[in-house]
This record gives C-alpha cells, sequence and structure tokens, in this order.
C-alpha cells in the first residue's frame, strides 16, 4: 500500500459552475449550491478542494469557473476557514460552452505550465467519501491515465436510477490494481435509461454510474479530442477537433487574457456539447475505474435529509423549527424560527430573505419557481441578503427609500477600496474589534463602540488593522443607495 | 327611520383580551387578533370602535381588557389614525375571570358614572358590517334594554356550524320594530350542537347564531345576575350574585385604584363563568334581535381566506408571494418573499421573524405550535420583532451579544423618557424628520444625516419637535442589551 498519497504532475480542474435553480432558496445566481455550507458546515467546493489537496502539488489545485461566478468563488473559498493557506489558482471560461470545451481549455493551459499534466477533472456538486479509499482509487486511475488513457470514475450503483448515465464494464486492465480497486476497458456508455433497462443493468453487475469524473494526461485530452473530430463518429464528436484546437489558441495566453474580444469570440464560437460525447464514446483509449465509494448527487433540496437524522415520523428538521404532527417532510431553517403542523410529504426551507414551500414531489421543480422569479426580476434569485467580499463581507438589514442599514465584517489585515460616494454619506459604528479609518486627509482609529461619519463626497477607507475580527454597523443617507454608486481610487483587488 | 343614530346614554364595552394564540404568527400574546391589521387594513379593535363611535357619547367609549395587555392596546389604538381624535376610556380587569366577572365589573362601573347607562358590550374579535343596518339594530336593541331586558344579538345562520351557541327566537315582542328589525323573546340558548342538530336548527328557522353581543341596562346587568345567584338555578349561576356584589365592590373605587392588591384577591375570588350561563340562561328577561348582518367570525387563520380574491385553482396569496401548481392554498406574507410548489389545501403564514406552514384541515390547532413555543420559551409567541410606544414604535433589525440595531419611529409633538442605562452607549442616526435630541446638559438638533452620541450613563431624551415624523437609526454597543436597563427620570406616560 502506498502511504505517500502525493502523485507526480497530477493537477486538479475542480468544476465549479452551476445555476442556482434546483437548490433555492439555499443557492442563488451569485451562490451556486457548491457555495452552500450545509453538509457538515463545510460547502460542497470545499470539500472537493480538500479531497484532492493531498494528492496534488502546491500549485496543482484549479478551480474551473465562468466569469460571472469568479469573483463570488474567490471570495466564497477565501473565507473557508478549512483551506487556509492552500493555493487555489482559478480558470474562468469566458462563456459557458459544457464540459467539452471547458474541459480542453484547461487541458491546454496544463499542457502549458507542466506538458506531463495528469488532469482529473472533479465536479463539485456532489457529496463524495474521501480518505484511503478514495486516494486509492485516484492512484489506480492516474497510473493509467499515465499511460494515455481516458479514465472514467464509475460508482456502484446502489439502486435502478433513471436519471443517471450508465457505464458498462469490460475486461480487467493488469498491472495498475490496488488491493481490490482495478482498471477495466469500457464496453459502452449509455444515457439515462429507462426503469426496467436500469433494472436489468443492475442485475448483470456489469453496470457502472457515470460519475462524471475523469482522470487523464492533458495532453491525451487535447489528442483524443483531435482524434474523436476526425472521425466524426457522431454529431457530437464532430466539432471536437476544433474544440481541442481553439482550446489551445484561447489558453496560450495566459489566464489572465482569456477575456479578451478575440478569445471571447473564438471560445464562443465552440460547439456546446459533453465531453462525454465529444471524446469518450467515440476514444478507443478509455477505462473505468469501479469505486465503491460513498457518494450523493446533490440533485435538489430533497438531498437535505442527509443533514439531520430524521426523527419518528420521518421529518428532516433542521434549525430553528417547532413542528406539531407532521409525517415525512424536510423542515430546514437558517435562521428564523419555522413552524410546522400537520405536513405530509413537504419540504420547507427558509432563509433570511425568502422562504420556499413545496410538495416533495415536485421538489425537482424549484427551478420553475426560479424561473418565475426571474421574470419577476426579483432580487431573491440573484443573491441573498448577504454578500461576501475579498476582504470580508455584508449583510443588508434594512433598505428604506433614502437610507439603508448594513453589517460590515472585514477579516483581520484587510482592507476594502479608497473610494467616493455621490449620493450617500455613511456613519459607521465599530461594534466588534478596532477600525483604521481614511476620511480624506484623516485617519482614525475607532474602537468598539466609536463612531465616524463619512460626508457625501469624501474619500474614505475602511481598514481592519488588528487581529480580530472588525464588524460594523453601516447607516447610509442618501437620495440613490445603489451599489454602482462607487468611485474607486484604490483597491488591493484591482477592482 | 331615525337619522341621528346617537342613542342616549349608551356606552360600549369594547372587550378586548384574548391570548394570541389561533391567529399565530399574526397574533402574539402582546398582540391578539384584535390587534392584526389585516383585514381591509384596519385592526378588528379599530373597527369595533369606529362601528359604535357614531352611536354614543364623547365618554361612551370603554375597551376592557386585562392588565398585561392594557398598554399595548393603548399604544396600538393611539396608533390607529382612523379613530384620531376619539376619546377612549380603559378598563382592566386585575385578572381574567371570564365574561361574566368582567361584564359586572363594567356594569358596576358604569352604574357609577351613569345610573341610565345602557351598556352594548361588543366582542372585537370578529368581522362584522357597520353601516345603517347595523345602526337600526342597535335601536332596537337598545329600545328592549331600556325596558330592563337582557337583549342579545343573533345571527341569522348561514350554514350549520356546530363550533357556535344558538339561541331559539321565540314571539316578537311588541313596540320596538323599526322596519323589518324586531325583538323576539327567547325560548332557549343552546350550546355547540352536533351536525344534525344544527342542520335541524336551520330547517326551523327559528334559531340563530349567538354573537355574544349584549345589550342591557347596567344596573339591569347587575340585577339579573343577583337574581339568578340567587335562584342558582344552575351550578353556573350559584355564583352569580357574588360576581355582581364584588364587581360593585371593586369597581367602587376609580379605575385607577382597581389593581389594589385588596381588589385583585377580590376579584380572583370570583368564580370563572361565562354570562351566558351566569346570567342569560338563568333569567326571565331576556330577549333576542334576529341580526341579517354580516359577520365573520376570525376563528382561525382559515379566515385569510378573505383578505384577497382567490385565484382560478382557489388559492388567496396575499403579500410578496410566488406560486406555482397550488391548490385550494392560503398564503400570506407580510413582507419577505414566500415562494410555493405544488401545494394542496395549505395555509402558509409568513411574518418577519417567524413562518408557519400548516394543512388547512389543522387550522383550528395551531394554539399546539404555540404551546409547544411556550413550553420552549420562545420569544416569538409573546411579541413580534416591532413593539408599539406610546410615542410610536420600534423595530429589532439584529441583535448580537455585544451590540443591537433598532429603528425608532416617534410620532410628531412626542418624545420619549427621560433615561440613562447602565450598561450601554447608544448612537442614534436620524434617517427620516428631526430630532431633538436631550444629552445630560446639552441639547441638540439632528437634521437627516446627522448623528449623535449617547454615552453610558448620560441622562438622554428623545424627541420629534417636529410636524412630520422622526425615524431614527440606533446601534446599541454594550456588555447588556436588556429592555430592563433603564432608569427613567420623566415620562409623558407614567411610566
Amino acid at each position: 500500500m502506498n502511504t505517500t498519497p502525493h502523485i507526480p504532475h497530477l493537477h486538479a480542474i475542480v468544476l465549479a459552475g452551476g445555476s442556482g435553480t434546483r437548490f433555492w432558496p439555499l443557492s442563488r445566481e451569485l451562490a451556486p449550491k457548491q457555495f452552500v455550507s450545509i453538509f457538515g458546515g463545510v460547502s460542497l467546493i470545499t470539500r472537493a478542494v480538500m479531497r484532492v489537496s493531498t494528492m496534488v502539488d502546491d500549485s496543482g489545485i484549479h478551480v474551473l469557473t465562468n466569469e460571472r461566478l469568479l469573483d463570488e468563488l474567490r471570495n466564497h473559498l477565501k473565507s473557508q476557514a478549512e483551506i487556509k493557506g492552500l493555493a487555489v489558482d482559478y480558470l474562468a471560461e469566458p462563456t459557458p460552452r459544457n464540459t467539452a470545451a471547458a474541459i480542453a481549455l484547461a487541458a491546454a493551459y496544463l499542457v502549458r505550465i507542466d506538458p506531463d499534466a495528469i488532469m482529473v477533472v472533479l465536479p463539485s456538486d456532489h457529496l463524495l467519501e474521501d480518505g484511503e479509499r478514495w486516494e486509492r482509487t485516484m492512484r489506480v486511475a492516474a497510473g493509467l491515465a499515465a499511460e494515455g488513457r481516458l479514465v472514467t470514475l464509475g460508482l456502484t450503483p446502489s439502486y435502478p436510477e433513471t436519471g443517471y448515465g450508465y457505464i458498462r464494464m469490460g475486461s480487467p486492465i493488469p498491472g495498475h490494481a490496488e488491493e481490490n480497486v482495478l482498471g477495466h476497458e469500457v464496453v459502452e456508455f449509455v444515457e439515462k435509461p429507462d426503469k426496467e433497462t436500469a433494472e436489468a443493468f443492475l442485475d448483470t453487475g456489469e453496470y457502472l454510474w457515470n460519475s462524471g469524473m475523469l482522470v487523464a494526461r492533458a495532453d491525451a485530452v487535447l489528442r483524443e479530442l483531435t482524434l474523436a473530430g476526425e472521425k466524426a463518429a457522431t454529431e457530437a464528436s464532430s466539432g471536437s477537433a476544433k474544440i481541442a484546437q481553439t482550446a489551445g489558441v484561447v489558453a496560450a495566453s495566459a489566464p489572465s487574457t482569456w477575456t479578451t474580444d478575440e478569445a471571447r469570440a473564438l471560445f464562443a464560437s465552440l460547439p456546446s456539447v459533453p465531453f462525454d460525447k465529444a471524446a469518450l464514446e467515440v476514444s478507443g483509449r478509455v477505462a473505468v475505474v469501479p469505486a465503491d465509494l460513498t457518494w450523493s448527487d446533490v440533485g435538489s433540496l430533497l438531498a437535505l435529509e442527509s443533514v439531520a437524522d430524521s426523527d419518528e415520523r420521518g421529518n428532516t428538521l433542521s434549525g430553528n423549527v417547532v413542528d406539531v404532527d407532521s409525517h415525512d417532510s424536510i423542515v430546514y431553517s437558517a435562521d428564523r424560527l419555522v413552524a410546522t403542523l400537520g405536513l405530509k410529504d413537504m419540504i420547507v426551507v427558509d432563509t433570511a430573505d425568502a422562504t420556499l414551500v413545496a410538495s416533495k414531489d415536485r421538489a425537482q421543480d424549484v427551478r420553475l419557481i426560479v424561473d418565475a422569479l426571474r421574470v419577476m426580476g426579483a432580487r431573491e434569485v440573484v443573491e441573498s441578503r448577504s454578500s461576501l467580499r475579498p476582504w470580508g463581507s455584508w449583510t443588508m438589514l434594512v433598505k428604506g427609500d433614502s437610507f439603508q442599514v448594513k453589517t460590515i465584517d472585514v477579516l483581520p489585515g484587510h482592507r476594502l477600496s479608497l473610494q467616493s460616494h455621490g449620493h450617500r454619506s455613511e456613519h459607521w459604528i465599530v461594534v466588534e474589534g478596532t477600525a483604521l479609518v481614511t476620511i480624506d486627509d484623516a485617519t482614525l482609529t475607532l474602537s468598539t463602540g466609536e463612531s465616524g461619519y463619512i460626508p457625501l463626497g469624501s474619500v474614505h477607507r475602511l481598514e481592519n488593522a488588528g487581529a480580530v475580527p472588525l464588524r460594523i454597523v453601516e447607516v447610509a443617507v442618501g437620495d440613490y443607495l445603489g451599489e454602482d454608486d462607487i468611485v474607486r481610487y484604490e483597491d488591493d483587488w484591482s477592482r
């Protein structure tokens, strides 16, 4: 047994996109379900980063997201104590173009920084067991990948799910077994089967759930895409060569220049196809490693059943919840008091600014609510009452026509941008910690209980120069209170 | 037809008690359902006061409540623009002892201030039509009452309700008819019947719902109670004479002295029985006036169905609500966003600090939730996030361990008490209007956008000397933030 889990040239590509629809109101457009810290208190994306951190080099963790989410994702991961100090590299697709283009982009980028890179592509919207069994699986997969194969991880199915894709295993591949983990040839990939077919799959013992996890040499990813495109065996694979080539062109610049108009136009011109269809189903160089890992698709709010133990009537109650006589229901409260009476097969999810009540059998249709809210232009679909920032976070307490009140938390050693507002004055009251405040030419230190006044138009900055968290209450008064009334003169985050 | 509705010697006794259980979370212990301003925007108690205000003398409106609710009730009615300027007299029972003792107390009090007083006892937890038809009914009832009868108002039943008491009418009483309204003898009072009996009642056309409304001379109330006690025909009536006598003794002092220990002990010693059982069912001097008035028992949250029109799927949606595919459900949001998906026969009520989700067929059991919350000592059962005060109101925005943020609204021309705190300093930021602020020996005027600092221990006062409303944001910082950390030096309300 290998006791050093570190695998040479291994790079993790953690996928973190998502639209925040199926998990609303816990997820929002700017905080998709990967950000939600309800499963064991740690967000799914943080768990994914932790899961690979022991296996890769210091500069081997890359998170792939889209441009809209980049700032939010960075702020989120920065706020996670569990991965403090870990170097995380960020890649942002210029436009969402499905997984073939995304994986190709990541591969092209990795080839440039490490020609022998082996990439493990890891979706972050699942719960997945980590630990020794997971690492053993990864080592076997990496060994196969080093030989040039595109290696998928297949999960032992526990029931005939019709919503997943399946992989049929072929004969074992010698040379990389570790204990009972060994790679297999792939006979076929099967899209979501019907119930009967799924049941038959389980009976054979030859089918695995397609986990969406891929382990492969970065250059092999690009090569197999190119070959698949040349074969053009299916409609989906006919553009694969273009995907490989264009991703290479886009990634040939440093990531910071990916957002040039040219790169954006190039990338946007790519076909939007899944990597499975663009490469895996066409390639002759695939393998599957069956993994008997505990895994949970956090596919809908029904996943909240795993957050707490159920009571004797089959309810999962979590947070400040009082129930009388309900059955088989999920009630989750983030903060406020929720009382339930005589429910049956219901889901109640309560957050600071929005509540969802749904019949359990409609859990997959929460997106219909999100669609309706989008049509209305409801703020609650985009973000919650709180917003993470690179320097900390803020929470809106009340927003009136001519005033608003926020709490603002600044991390030790951080500061906001040097800024001014054209339409509001602000009062800052320090309620925890000590603030260093700049107002035009003056600098003052405010201790807990003290306050400062920021006149309209003055150039000001808030800083936590101390070693403990700083929290202030900000009362803004003015005729226009939009977040866009800000002029930034200096910013530690180049915003 | 009498065109001046004013009725000589008429005094309204508006009953306003209630425990806030069946209408939670819209009602609370300190804000029972009479206070809830959801039906047409005006609270039930305000409607009751408005309904009698045109018929009684300037000093003829008396609201009877209990000591715990007295301040809240006064603050509530003071905040109601619809009855601004109306003189309202307050009576508070020393202890809740059911309606026989309460009505006797009110009667004894009225006899003292107006020996010819006719009292109309009006519960305030219903919706009731007012207008000309209501006034005509009152005139006929008052005419019968002037002759010494205890006159009940009976409502024409519209369906065989099993939760109400019924009154069987006897022959008409000549001499007081007005248009089609005339009084009848009473054959019997019947407690909540079963379904079959109720259906039979409706078929006869002789039975009316017992509205709980009573019109009688105050001295007749005390006399009939005394006679009932002497007859002692039932267990309930055996203590009636004592009720009449003790109420007379308690009421012999001014209301302000009712809370002496002696009065309290006397009143507490009275049997707790309803007036119907203590007097009406035993007395030979009763009458009933059938009233074909639109009336609604606001008996449970199901009454919210009358707040808005129902949609094509039978839902009543009110407030910031988004629904997809629900049926026959009530969704009421006071403020926050509530989304519902695929509900059937459900009630959802959302307020700033608590949400209730209940099966419609359990509407009568909301008290079970309230009981559970009481056992937990939950603040949400006692009061909401906002609190009315004689000078205005406040709303808690956030309460941390060492700081809290409130908005405080002060009515024009009003001021808070001159006070100090031993454990907190306060920052006041004016966000609407102009504040006159006293801090120890200094007085300053703060305009919108300006702020003042109240150091720990300083003697201070907030006043709205202007003609428009004043709103401030108060940020308090300290090691103890309880409402009881207050020393009052001067108070316009003798608190």
